[in-house]
């Protein structure tokens, strides 16, 4: 028996003792957990009860943004030993699945991922987990930041699949967690100038800090004309779309150059109205992204050599015993917030 | 003045004399027209008097896919002499312009089209174009064939925008002209097997005999179904999507297989439902064309060696004096024709 | 015990029983050899009981290009059945390395690969291998030609990193077995013309019959030479070094054009001199591999289409009784010999 | 007749009155030059007459890093005005040459190039030029800055040929002007951690406030031995090779990683031994460049973005009236050394 922050069901938060049975491999290692952020989905299972087609149907232990510590190691892990501070990749595919051999994994359809139902999260004391999706973390990189790894891999990875040349010009629509995190990534990445837009003043500020060249709030400009002012009417090299709002698509084949692309990393929850015309005139490349795969230790470098600074985008940290009332902020968060972190005792 | 296939207005073509200032430059050649097909779009200017914002205001030519033979050439050409057999790329970009200085010249929108208003077309004895859009014939292409590069240029820029690895599986959606040499490039360029959709049974008939692996009635069968069935469940790596449909488009997403690619090339009038969830789950690549660019050298060694065999294409072959009655054949087509040309008197 | 073809020591082989412990995991599967080719490298063991740091310290069977029948399928096999025709990848890599992960299995050094010491090879009755390196045949492709889908795999796997657009023009120098794969993997992934040179008139023809445009005797003529009065002056799109030789490396920065790429498949045995500003001048890019990865089920599906032809590179096949005489045929063989075969009793 | 720094001929430079004959174009602009770096090629035409088959038969005048101010436009330039602070790309290609056409115009040969003989530089008070190859600064590069923007091109160039990934980790062989633009770009690219080799620890030392993670005195330690230890023995993603010398070249293919990439930016000016086996086992992609294209705005807004600060490469700068010294200085540099400029009364 553990103690463990469980979503029992919808709307239904404990902070309990559950039993979780785990058993060290070979090549596993069990890790203590240190800090554990909140997750716009994990606020989701609480409040819907379900994403998609995932749906919560007994008692399941929330958090998979997490850092932690090394309490043990199986026979045959020798890159890892106790008392390394680590993060971890919290999907863990089959090694045979054929996306797997791909090297694709995060498109097998058989990952398990950590509180993505039925599969319990790491809110809890300790967790035993492959040494492969383990990341051991330099001196520089606190436990508090190395929580921020996980959303982090999301904007690497579309940063990657952007394939962003050095010197490109960037929009991003959208402000939020994600939005911010492929900021960060699309600047380390190469992108010299980036466009932000979004609704929210204080979160455009925020941008602005956090490397925006130029921020359009679009209540009161249009983006498509910003983007053209800001490039000679050429237009962007990319645009990331992070709002996942349904009316924002139309605009990004006017805001990118010829040739340009775009990547989807928000997911409207309809389809979208998308103009093959306007993305053939440009000759766009449009690329998806699902989650992430192979960018951990990318962003652990890029974390300890100062190319990326998440410190600013945690807004606020609980004790674990305050777990609940965590999850209460982060559902109803202040204006300005970012991300929620919860800390377990060491 | 010279005898030309000119549209008037919309609904109102005629077979006449027409004055067509150009002079012969120091990198031109002045061709003699031999075939020549009638394009979707000519039927369209006819029919329609416009396609989007190009207007029909003023008398034009029609006619863009064409061959010859070289009548004259300028001071500075020495790759090409009379007599020599050749076909022409129908638009001549601005070579300083900064799309044509990044190599993508197809997307310079100051780029001069043939039978683009107001660009004349080339239903003419005779016409002057720059050496550099002119290429060479093998002895074994015959000008009827050479005609077709045009069209057949469409398929083989979307086969290497689909950066298509040999012993891909694919689908095409539509067997129009714009299907049939996507089939016809898609083959060439290492796809193995192509599954092609359509609702005309004489179309698909005709794919089987270009090379389609399988063929799919979406009247009777579902495309997605047929996909899995030949896949293991995998889906095919690459999609041409050349119907122009709108409800096609939702299916392209399933059919695919992790990381697989969607290339659009049919454009459907209406913005089509995109789902991007579905994209997502497959970290699906789409891309565009917007005609074609650095392909017609490719397309006539292409047909030099064999690789493609247009000439099931073509259907039917008119006089230059029976113009206006080949353009009435291709604006009511009999089933099962694809290709209409107009042959000039030698 | 089983009766095997074994290297007992450099120079000394035998036919004869040998003890090889195999257990059927729940993803594997037991196939019966029916047809296995002979390649340089077990001529190579055979004749110097060594390549590179490999060498014979015990008794090895040899033989890894194979094709064969389900004979019995693990507990989870669901995709093969008993009586299946087949053929099979000789590299098993371990699926949890880093360079697995990535997809780059090939490039796992903890791969085991069949008659690489101390990994036995096939030429016996049966064996176990995974079932996710073996693959299923199609009617159409015979027991003989799958077979080669191990060297024509070299092939696929060089002309996917040579990323091939359609209708490019390649040189490939060197008509051996790699050299006539390359060939038939070049021409099938969408290049137009292929100039094969060598100092064999008769590998000539057999290229000339596989489909290259032009063949090149360097004994005679100047590679260099041809290629450019082939091209306009403007050089290949591609070259691939097929030979091995030392001598050739040199030629192929002027054989490319500017922005050409060079593939080596032949290891020549010393460092070659490589001259940079050749090669920077022309930009060229430069590929090597080393086996294959992800390519068996795409030569299966080449054969199956068609687009590959195999038959004409099998010189000639001797019973699994003669095995001894097949390698000395194969260790001396005639001119214009290509792949010899041994052919179980079935 | 305008004053310049002239070279009669070897070893023999002047400060004289030359004619110059240039025409304003409709798309030029005339630019009164302001700060001029030195470069290795402008030192060896003094020293050596020639470089490689350009030689110096007429008094040429030297210079090719540039910034300067609009004196004057063309009637058909809008996007530059009189007054505007420029940088300019030394390179003028012929726009309709088939490399051009491909975007690839650095690889034209009939590309003119300031200071390549028969072509005049610009150590002189102005310069006619194309506005397609004329640069406009933001208020926050300075002139001096501006004229580092060539050798910059160099690294941006090679990085962006590299196809950095962010996160990558890369080795630098060679701490002079061009491994050091070279750092700059890389670390701007997305490369996490950056070892830089050379045998200067003076050079090393800058090479560590410019961002390189880790330098290595190859006279005292082995470079391979140091990247296996700081990548836990898997290599580096990418290797630059910057030095041109023989010997370094056959390490990087022990340094990468598995489907690593090599790019070679200098020239040695013998071949090199490459060992072809070596970069198989890898599979290593291997890139070459040739100077630069498409990269002049994108080192200008790295500049303005604060990504790149060259600042700390520029150590001494002499007036136009010392322009003897200068190279004087440049040709026997103190040890440290790394840009000299030239700056023009204003």
């Amino acid at each position: 028996m553990v103690k463990a922050v469980v979503l029992e069901e919808r709307d239904k938060l404990s902070l309990r003792d559950i039993k979780v049975e785990e058993k060290l491999g070979r090549r596993d290692v069990r890790i203590g957990l240190r800090n554990i952020g909140i997750c716009g989905s994990d606020v989701h299972y609480y409040t819907h009860g379900k994403i998609g087609p995932f749906e919560v149907r007994a008692p399941m232990i929330l958090g998979h943004e997490a850092s932690g510590v090394i309490l043990e190691v199986g026979a045959d892990v020798t890159e890892l030993k106790e008392g390394d501070r680590v993060c971890m990749e919290p999907g863990i595919p089959d090694p045979t699945s054929r996306a797997s051999r791909l090297g694709i994994y995060n498109l097998d359809p058989a990952v398990r991922f950590w509180a993505t139902p039925p599969i319990h999260g790491i809110l809890r004391p300790d967790v035993i987990h492959p040494a492969d999706f383990t990341f051991k973390l330099p001196d520089n990189v606190s436990l508090k930041q190395a929580a921020m790894v996980e959303p982090l891999a999301t904007g690497v990875h579309a940063s990657t699949k952007a394939q962003i040349k050095p010197g490109d010009i960037a929009v991003i629509t959208g402000a939020g967690t994600i939005g911010f995190v492929t900021l960060l990534a699309a600047r380390a990445a190469g992108c010299a100038r980036v466009i932000v837009s979004d609704v929210d003043d204080a979160k455009l500020e925020l941008a602005k800090k956090l490397g925006a060249a130029v921020t359009v709030n679009v209540r009161s400009e249009n983006l498509v004309d910003v983007v053209k002012r800001e490039t000679d009417g050429w237009g962007v090299d990319v645009a990331f779309e992070c709002s996942g709002s349904q009316k924002v698509a139309p605009s990004l084949f006017e805001a990118i150059c010829p040739g340009g692309r775009v990547v989807f990393i928000g997911m409207p929850v309809e389809p979208i109205a998308y103009d093959v015309t306007n993305a053939a005139v440009k000759e766009a490349r449009v690329e998806h992204i699902f989650r992430y795969a192979h960018v951990f230790p990318r962003c652990v470098a890029m974390m300890g050599s100062g190319d990326v600074d998440v410190t600013p985008l945690i807004t606020k940290t609980f004790g674990f015993e305050d777990s609940i009332r965590a999850f209460e902020f982060a559902t109803k968060p202040p204006t300005g917030s970012v991300k929620v972190q919860i800390e377990m005792p060491s």
